[in-house]
């Protein structure tokens, strides 16, 4: 049941104040009534949630894990930022099969000095704990794309764990699709490559000359990283793109780049049984990253997308340019799944994402 | 996007079979292709799965976490249960609003070791890795309950966790709600109470007796205990009934008892603005179980349910018991929010479910 269970009752210790269960539950029932609405009926407080469906929809559905130490670190990595990059998970699947996001549910396994705000006694003034700050970041992108938070789960937990689901709705038979592509469909991507794994190697490098990390100290880079560490922290799910691009039925296939673009790319050729080639001249390479962040760098949260020749697509959906990278071929035993144009002749380009941040 | 990101890479270690992350994500494609279809018109394999909600429904959507050490423990669950138990609990939830299953969706954190098989050089046999055993319990559910697993995600984590998403279909305005409960209502449980308790004692019991667990075995309790400990390990979740009663339109408010029946009162009243009285002679105790356990031992998943007087209700529905347990009253601050009638008097009731086994 929603927010109503297995959560941990925290008691005072030390100068950390209680955060009990009720006090948690009532903070997140409070907090995202704020973004509720639409077609949720019933949202955080029985066993289920509701939603009503309008016709001629279907759902898209989408789970997401986010794990302390596997996909952020608690030392790097301010809790707001951890809490846009749980939810951008799977507003970015939503985005990818051109969905409007309709609800999103939240199950949190949470330690308990995390849910633990601390107060000083001195001022008598109470700080905010990192859940809540976690909250902020969440909600802020709730709140910016549609997507009310309709209920949940909550349990104690030694490790941070979270995961995000995601509901949307799409005009039937118009969702996009990993298995379209077809021999002769161009090959496109949103925005630019490289960014989030740039940022990615900005930030261990601001982490690494830190102090040793204290218990009562959440991260908070430098503003003078802000922009160069957005990508990493900030990425922004390309709804607007997605829903374009299924409304105007433009695109064949399509996903988000959350592996890195040949893992992708690999996962798209795979379904749709096909091979790609792509021009490494023409890949948007985000300022400061280097060709192999681009090609394997994980976690922009780009779409991939393909068309047919004939299809003319704008330089931009909604401010986010679309750029033609490559080309769809035929599946052949001779050649390699994926083919990476350069200067210097063709060569076999491997899926060599997220491993590289395994 | 469904198990196809974050996965572990699993390697050959001592005498260990490698599980690496397409073998893994074949095997849930395979099996979970059995128990598919209905309103699922894309399942595993993309960013997304897409349902096709039918005209005149409402979704009923529950999450539910199962964290390693927290809801289960890996020394004494079988992993067939712990697969079981992930999947009761969401369908519970489902059940509590007298919703039909429509999909499941599973979110897996995973140590590498759960996922690797055993293999036998001597005889060159095969055993089943406890994530094969796990995957076992929890496909034999689905298919029992008619619940397909369209979709989740799956990472390598440091402890197990699992994130259960359940969505149901239930007619419009005919779910069943904790905040309809009326004074006057008459207050009913399916079922018996106390069961998963008592078996959780015998477990542990049972548990304490065995040598230090080695890292190859799974926990495997004697068939002598089997019916002792199968309210615990295999509780059923309440669909039929659950269908029965919003069909019928024959109950005001309803939930599961996943927290003890004292605690899940409680939420029933708080939602639907009530007070509530218990007969204490009146309650179906499990064979064996105290009545300390049926009054605040968890997880026996029956459902709580209130009518009005004048509703006629079976003794049975779909061959489980229904017991009249006490009644709906007005709230007053004079009186406690739930009152225990027992031969000595009236008492107080407070909640006290779950926090016994935390």
């Amino acid at each position: 049941m929603p927010y109503s269970r297995k959560v941990p009752r925290i008691f005072q210790s030390g100068k950390r104040q209680p955060a009990g269960e009720l006090d948690l539950i009532r903070r997140i029932r409070e907090r995202a009534g704020r973004s509720g609405g639409g077609e949720v009926r019933l949202g955080i407080g029985d066993d289920c949630a509701l939603l009503r469906p309008r016709s001629g929809e279907e759902l898209a559905i989408t789970t997401d894990l986010s794990i302390a130490g596997r996909h952020f670190q608690l030392a790097w990595h301010p809790p707001e930022a951890v809490g846009h990059r749980t939810l951008a998970r799977g507003l970015s699947d939503l985005a990818a099969m051109g969905a409007l996001p309709v609800a999103a549910f939240l199950s949190l396994g949470l330690p308990r000095e995390l849910a633990a705000s601390r107060k000083s006694k001195a001022r008598n003034q109470s700080f905010s704990s990192w859940f809540d700050k976690f909250l902020d970041g969440f909600l802020a992108l709730a709140d910016a794309t549609g997507a009310p938070l309709a209920g949940g789960d909550l349990a104690e937990s030694p490790i941070f764990v979270a995961d995000i689901v995601l509901i949307g709705a799409v005009r039937r038979g118009r969702a996009l699709l990993r298995s379209g592509a077809r021999p002769g469909d161009l090959l496109y991507v949103t925005g630019t490559l490289g960014g989030a794994a740039a940022g990615l190697g900005r930030l261990t490098d601001w982490a690494a000359q830190q102090p040793q990390s204290q218990t009562d100290r959440t991260p908070r880079p430098p503003r003078t990283l802000e922009s160069a560490l957005a990508p990493h922290l900030y990425p922004q799910p390309r709804l607007a793109q997605g829903q374009s691009l299924a409304g105007h039925k433009a695109a064949t296939a399509a996903l988000d780049i959350s592996d890195g673009l040949s893992t992708d790319l690999a996962h798209l050729c795979e379904e749709s049984r096909v091979a790609a080639e792509i021009d490494a001249a023409s890949l948007p390479i985000y300022p400061g990253a280097t060709l192999e962040q681009a090609l394997h760098g994980g976690e922009d949260y780009e779409l991939l997308f393909t068309a047919p020749p004939a299809t003319r697509l704008p330089r931009s959906i909604a401010g986010v340019t679309v750029t033609r990278i490559g080309r769809i071929v035929r599946k052949n035993v001779r050649r390699p799944q994926i083919t990476l144009l350069t200067a210097q002749g063709r060569q076999p380009l491997e899926p060599k994402g997220w491993e590289h941040f395994a």
